[in-house]
């Protein structure tokens, strides 16, 4: 399926959590990425986030989408798509 | 439809992408906002913010969806739903 995934993180823990997302995903923002993802991968990522996170400080948001073709999406600005590279 | 709204702005325009963005939308993170719009009133809000923002500086990001329903979300950590609060 398709995901969008944006977090609100401590600049403590930030540089951990990017990291562990651009395995993943694609960052399209500071803390925005995309990407098909499978459920399984998705699980994995999930709880990997999870642990490095301080619950009551941070947010992670998962939007999960079956498919890309189901949104339409906008740019305004700036653009840019980092592949893989941290 | 319903949408999500990211963005990417230098702090001297924040303030001011922020406010016009909470007319239209509700504030789940720093930078992220969702919720279910009309068509003029999603191109009016894009028109809004294309005027506040310096393009080779910023970026707005816009997904759209037909339905809320279409999308799975899941939160890690804090939460915080912003009603129209400024």
């Amino acid at each position: 399926m398709w995901i969008i995934l944006t977090y609100d993180i401590n600049e403590k823990r930030v540089d951990k959590i990017r990291k562990i997302s651009l395995q993943y995903l694609i960052r399209i923002q500071n803390s925005v990425f995309i990407g098909d993802i499978g459920w399984a991968s998705l699980r994995i990522l999930k709880e990997r986030l999870k642990k490095e996170i301080v619950e009551s400080e941070d947010s992670i948001q998962f939007f999960i989408l079956r498919d890309e073709k189901l949104v339409k999406r906008i740019k305004l600005g700036v653009s840019y798509e980092f592949s893989n590279i941290i």
